[in-house]
């Protein structure tokens, strides 16, 4: 058996003919990969079958069964996914600039795949099927390491869509590993893998930039805010604040801190209390939120830093737009920050103030999400600024190279007084 | 005086204001910063004569001083380059991506400045007005830590620079540190800084990279090679080797290996090797090279992956493209590499499969440069395929945000069966 760094070697290579690859035979290996996995339904749901009996006898949680259980409507939709995939327009040699330094002497940047990735995601099979679609439709290679949970269902699937490819497209290109020593030694490997992208807890995402020279592209907590203005409908205004807590309180876009401003507070602080009293939602108050609600816990400057991912947030009235922007810089982990207004101004300067990875006028924070923006299926959200901020599809995959085509230039000939001059001309 | 975590702090603040800032208040700031240069020239020059006094008393080499000397003429290029940036389009807020989700519910991808970026760079005060211009006209605060032998130079230049751009854009955004000290505390910093670009030697980068958090864009090796294909023009090729090799042999973007198509090798090797004897380059060649070239060293396998940065290179004979890409995929330090061809096939497969931050075809390995490109001014050069690749110029340094504008809509509307569907309409 070769070694762990032999076949990502092999990956390398595949990797090369997949990002020489043809739109069309990365879509047919998507259609190929999408008729596999109906086909051997039942041999994926088997083995996901010993997975959840596994994970019942150890006792895991619900949650985590709920995301490991591998339903047929689950299967549905990731096939379905797959051929979305290839429905999306090719991401790879898209000319993103292109200018003429003199006559017939053209550079363009165009877009290219990062060549290996390493995906290390959470126990859900149809997160394994979305990155491997990702991955072949953006022409990259990658590493798959899933939950220790799924791994007789990621063997079974990694198998399938590793031979359904291989009637397409030559080469290595999907690779399963399952254990941490793999993990491990996989964090050193800085020549052979391009970029990282963990998904799980935060310190898990520290531990992995902690060990490698390698890119990551993480993201740390989802301390995410809604800011109601004065100017706010407050029916609107409430109506998101609910969403935005409750819709799915685990997830890393829903919201933890409400910020209402002082003319609204009278209004809104009331119904709030009742609305979220009704729905069992404990609020960590400031003194003027514990005036108009009195139910609300006394807040200390803590919760404002905390993401609770449960039916609990902190409140806090503000005098002012300034107040709140500056509470957000300071407390809120830039994922997502959303403002409720009828005033275009406030929007304005809550759109170009707040740094964040998503900021959002009169919606909920909940639509962070690749697939709600319209990017076809996401790989992460990150918070960094670096490379890929926010939801990240195919656009995250890659990479661009500089192509400069000439007819004999010499640098000398441009160089000195007398010499030829460069007239960059834009030619997009 | 305060901490060097305060002083820091405060241009995270400076940084805010920065990017909230309009294009026309960093244009005026651009201008006052060339001006005050322009009117404090003797207090720069008089700063400079001190520092390379200094750096000839403790035997500085030739280059450095070279570098150190800020000349009338280098003064008035860094002004110069000033003013063209203030001519350039405003990096912010520029629309990369605008889709609607739902009627009247609009997503837009924008520009926005990355924050705090931390640059360490060479003894060359032209570099430090470059940055400082590029920093401000981005709406990115700077750390600046310049070469120590041009101390007393950048610290003139940084006040000049503060003060001429405080009468316009309030707030503190540009600070320069001196001490390795300054330097490590500051590769700590993580929550307070956004990027670090540092130049330098290669073993500097890894030193960066190996003891911070904070994401590094930095460049490693040079190994570019030039192929001359079999149906290349041999004059062409002649003149784009020589150019490559020696217009700057000290440049990272300087040719260091020279692969030959085996059915050009006849007239092209001889040719070479009375050319490249003429201008001292040392040849090292394998077998094939050194009977057509009789003077050629022969070859190692080391040779192949030599950053000679000197009049020296490395000559193979290669029996096709194949086999040309093939070394390139195992040799090249993927910075910049080039084709000389007259075959359009030749050439398209070279772009194609080539994985460098530059593939050439007909011109000169040199032309891999900011400047040249049309990029204004350039921060450095990537080799990182994460973030920016190539040349670096105003567009390394922004990251995005996505703005979300909707009419109260929350995600359960757009949940389960009978439920809103997106429509997902590209604007642009």
């Amino acid at each position: 058996m070769a070694s762990l760094e032999e076949r990502i070697g092999l990956l390398r290579k595949g990797a090369a003919v997949l990002a020489a690859s043809s739109d069309e035979a990365r879509k047919k290996a998507l259609a190929a990969m999408a008729d596999a996995i109906d086909r051997e339904r039942d041999a994926v749901k088997a083995a996901n079958a010993e997975d959840a009996e596994a994970a019942r006898r150890e006792g895991t949680s619900d949650a985590l069964l709920h995301r490991l259980v591998f339903t047929d409507s689950k299967i549905d939709s990731a096939i379905d996914g797959l051929r979305q995939l290839a429905s999306l327009p090719d991401p790879i040699g898209r000319v993103r600039e292109k200018r003429e330094l003199d006559p017939g002497f053209i550079l363009e940047k165009v877009t290219f795949p990062i060549g290996v990735i390493a995906m290390i995601f959470e126990a859900r099979p149809d997160a394994l099927v979305q990155i491997a679609g990702l991955a072949l439709r953006s022409g990259n290679a990658v590493v798959l390491k899933g939950g220790r949970e799924a791994r007789r269902t990621n063997r079974a699937l990694v198998s399938i869509i590793a031979s359904a490819v291989s009637g397409v497209i030559e080469g290595e290109w999907i690779l399963g590993i399952e254990s941490h020593e793999d993990v491990d030694a996989l964090l050193g490997m800085e020549k052979l893998i391009d970029l990282i992208i963990p998904r799980g807890s935060n310190s898990f995402v520290r531990y992995v930039m902690d060990h490698t020279r390698i890119p990551v592209i993480g993201h740390s907590d989802g301390i995410c805010s809604v800011y109601v203005d004065a100017s706010a409908d407050a029916d609107m205004a409430l109506r998101i604040m609910i969403d935005s807590k409750t819709q799915y309180p685990a997830a890393c876009n829903a919201a933890e801190t409400f910020l209402v401003h002082r003319a609204i507070a009278p209004v809104l602080l009331p119904a709030m209390g009742e609305a979220f009293g009704r729905l069992g939602i404990v609020i960590h108050g400031d003194e003027e939120t514990a005036r108009l609600i009195p139910s609300a816990i006394p807040a200390t400057e803590d919760d404002y830093h905390t993401e609770y991912l449960a039916l609990e947030c902190a409140v806090k009235v503000v005098g002012s737009i300034d107040e709140a922007i500056e509470h957000i810089a300071e407390h809120s982990s830039h994922h997502t920050d959303a403002i409720v207004t009828s005033d275009d101004g406030a929007k304005r300067r809550f759109f170009q103030e707040v740094d964040s990875a998503d900021v959002f006028c009169n919606c909920s924070t909940r639509f962070a999400d690749g697939f709600r923006f319209g990017l076809g299926a996401e790989v992460g959200i990150s918070t960094s600024k670096i490379h890929a901020r926010g939801p990240v599809g195919l656009d995250g995959l890659m990479t661009t190279k500089w192509l400069l085509s000439g007819n004999g230039e010499t640098v000398a000939e441009y160089s000195g007084q007398g010499g030829k001059r460069f007239h960059h001309k834009e030619l997009m």
